[in-house]
């Protein structure tokens, strides 16, 4: 499947002031009737493809989740696929991240490459951080491919190991002293930037979130990343409550641009809101979309 | 799908010594000929389910690899969820872990939990840490399965954040100072057999690699977990090159019980080692994995 080149999508969103990422996570249960088919995978391009074709011109990265569409089993998958065929042939120029949030051995990450690339033909990939860069490298070694990795995490109870303390001991003679080295997620964000380690290949970006808990270290890790790295940040909307003005403040770079605010539910199922009420839901989405774009563009001329 | 219950099943394999873990991940270069089917569903399942079959007597878990489904979009994510009906069929006490290494929020893990424990029926799920254990309640809460949490893993690079230094530090007064608590992944290990936090439902297991790199710290990661937790201990065999004797001394509990020695390319293409030449791969792998069984419970019995 043909795909665009993410660092040349970056900068044409750049140029384009689009920061709008929609996660499309649709929920059975939340899709009116009317859009509900004899199969699964009926049902979930009925409803995502309408919203893809209406949100192309506003948006700068689309994000289904993997896991809302596993859960239906390979009917889902198959949704999966279309979905992303449908996405490139009507919006070549959005960026597409598959959003998987895992990483394994080398080995493995060969093979998820593998679906999310080369089957579905996305831009970029979500990947956890534990295993270290070096198991990463059939994702980061990918030309024209993206990585974002987890740096702080939207969700409550994220502090667990994110916030924790790092040092590193130096012994002179008898005398042996711990020097404070920040939190975890700072760490993780040093490395994630570092040009010898995750990002050799200048194709990392970061995941941080946007929620009230979060939002302070969108800032720190802006501050570690850089103007270069974009960072795709979630937890705006109504299911975690975060702010789109706030996190284009905290999390853009220089430019007023590197940046992805991510709205899931607040997208996919904005016909629920009682501000769309009467909408379509792929107007609804648009018209949420639109709002998120409005306002972040805002905070961006004001500054 | 009807499946067993997690803790009983651990009991189970106790009681029978069953130790080893066979990870199904099929490769499809390395699957002969004979086996190739028009479709990727029946090449994939007509090679392994023949091999669960011929492991239900010797194994105590299986644990085929997401990814290595998922490459192939939907047909092999089909071949998953028959390979899992085969299993539940022909194996009802070995424990079925699917290995998927993911974590998220909770709404995410909830789709994750459908689709391993709803659709495919497994016993267990392999779970990333960095997002904290209260984003994995969709996981943890649910009765009779299990959550193999990353602990240290047996990919080289793995130090990278798994063995940094962490601290905590206290202030009285004027006087600041900063106390080492160890390497990540024990902060890790503590907090997951900790019963307030991930193992509040007592169901978690760890996940602590078998190679070179990493064997010293699977003995620590026992010390912390204490013997009730399973530890999955990934890396056997010749591609990460880890062995099943050193495993089995430093990561089995007190009752020389309460691991998974996982082996999956070993197992799984055993056919194409010279020392089963001539076998079938269903033959060579029970071949393997009684190897390694009897490998050991040499150790065991010599203890």
């Amino acid at each position: 499947m043909s795909s665009g080149n993410f660092q040349e999508l970056v900068a044409y969103n750049a140029e384009r002031h689009r920061a709008v990422c929609a996660g499309f996570d649709p929920t059975l249960s939340r899709i009116p009737k009317k859009f509900h088919r004899a199969s699964i995978c009926g049902t979930l391009t009925g409803f995502v493809n309408p919203m893809v074709e209406a949100l192309a011109d506003t948006v700068g990265f689309y994000k289904p989740n993997l896991g809302f569409y596993l859960r239906f089993g390979h009917e889902g998958i198959q949704a999966l696929e279309r979905i992303a065929a449908h996405m490139h042939e009507h919006a070549p120029d959005v960026i597409k991240i598959l959003d998987l949030k895992t990483g394994d051995i080398g080995a493995t990450n060969e093979a998820y490459a593998e679906f999310a690339f080369d089957v579905c033909g996305f831009d970029a990939v979500t990947a956890h951080n534990y295993m270290g860069y070096q198991a990463m490298e059939p994702w980061l070694t990918r030309e024209g491919k993206g990585v974002f990795v987890l740096v702080r995490t939207s969700n409550k109870g994220a502090e667990e190991f994110q916030k924790m303390g790092t040092c590193s001991t130096t012994e002179m003679g008898e005398v042996r002293s711990v020097n404070s080295e920040g939190f975890l997620f700072e760490r993780v964000a040093a490395n994630v930037a570092d040009s010898n380690m995750w990002n050799q290949y200048g194709n990392v970006g970061m995941v941080a979130g946007a929620t009230e808990t979060s939002i302070d270290d969108l800032a720190t890790i802006r501050r570690i990343a850089g103007d270069s790295v974009v960072i795709l940040s979630p937890g705006v909307g109504k299911a975690q409550g975060g702010d789109a003005a706030a996190a284009f403040a905290k999390g853009s770079n220089s430019d007023g641009a590197g940046l992805a605010v991510n709205s899931s539910s607040g997208i996919t199922h904005a016909h629920a809101d009682e501000k769309y009420e009467g909408m379509e839901p792929d107007e609804a989405a648009a018209a949420e979309a639109t709002n998120m774009h409005d306002t972040m563009e805002a905070v961006r001329i004001a500054a």
